[in-house]
């Protein structure tokens, strides 16, 4: 296919990208929202057989706690663009407080970021207890930050 | 705070992750049709600034389309896990070919999977012809599979 040719056909997949977004053609700012509420979802989905383990609902599996721990510390590194000012009159579950206190909302990314980073870290020797314990840390950085600027 | 109290608090979290999944609490398999389209919208959200670059509507930044083609990479690993059968009959975008051809849908996955590899290793030299080059390959890759399995 000629240079130009596939420059076309790929940029014409471009418009239909992404597929979730769509029906209606969204503002940025709804994109924006979209994006950080996909990499939410994409961290809760890896979280959660992490934390069967640890409370022992699920058998304990170090290679697979370690893989969603590394996964959970790279999504980590990408939602805080999505909270773009711009975004603070879209639907969404952030609490105006957020915009209010934007020091407070990026330490406290910055802190989910060192905590799963450790705990992608920690979880390469593949001891629960010692998962378990930076596991409790991520959780406890999710929930404050949830609890604070998150509405129902 | 006492292990156990801190225990009981961060798995208390837990049943409100993820936000964006909410309000009515989704069965699995609308789970992971979620967790599959929140990836998927995170790929688009990185790629869009890649595709201005090499489309140049946007100065070239070797630096910033190097780290979102490392997004793309690491991303493009995670929605295959959120293509189980159990959501063949849950509302999405996926077309009922895509269940009838596993095996192609998967290598397609592989694909992308290797090319946005390809094109995360490149874009660290900061070229934009070799970047485009690579781009373009996971650009086809997408529309290929966007096309012959993805409804509107």
């Amino acid at each position: 296919m000629k240079h130009s040719t596939r420059m076309a056909a790929a940029f014409a997949l471009l418009t239909l990208m992404p597929a979730a977004a769509r029906p209606a053609e969204p503002t940025p700012a709804e994109k924006a929202v979209h994006y950080r509420q996909g990499v939410m979802s994409a961290i809760g989905w890896n979280f959660g057989p992490m934390a069967g383990m640890v409370k022992k609902n699920i058998p304990f599996d170090g290679a697979e706690f370690a893989r969603r721990a590394e996964r959970v510390a790279f999504l980590a590194t990408l939602p805080e663009e999505g909270f773009t000012p711009n975004t603070k009159d879209v639907k969404s579950h952030a609490k105006a407080e957020l915009w209010a206190n934007q020091e407070d909302f990026k330490a406290r990314m910055k802190t989910l970021q060192k905590r799963t980073a450790k705990l992608a870290k920690v979880a390469k020797d593949g001891d629960l207890a010692a998962d378990t314990d930076a596991f409790l840390k991520v959780a406890d950085t999710c929930k404050g930050c949830h609890d604070k600027y998150e509405q129902e």
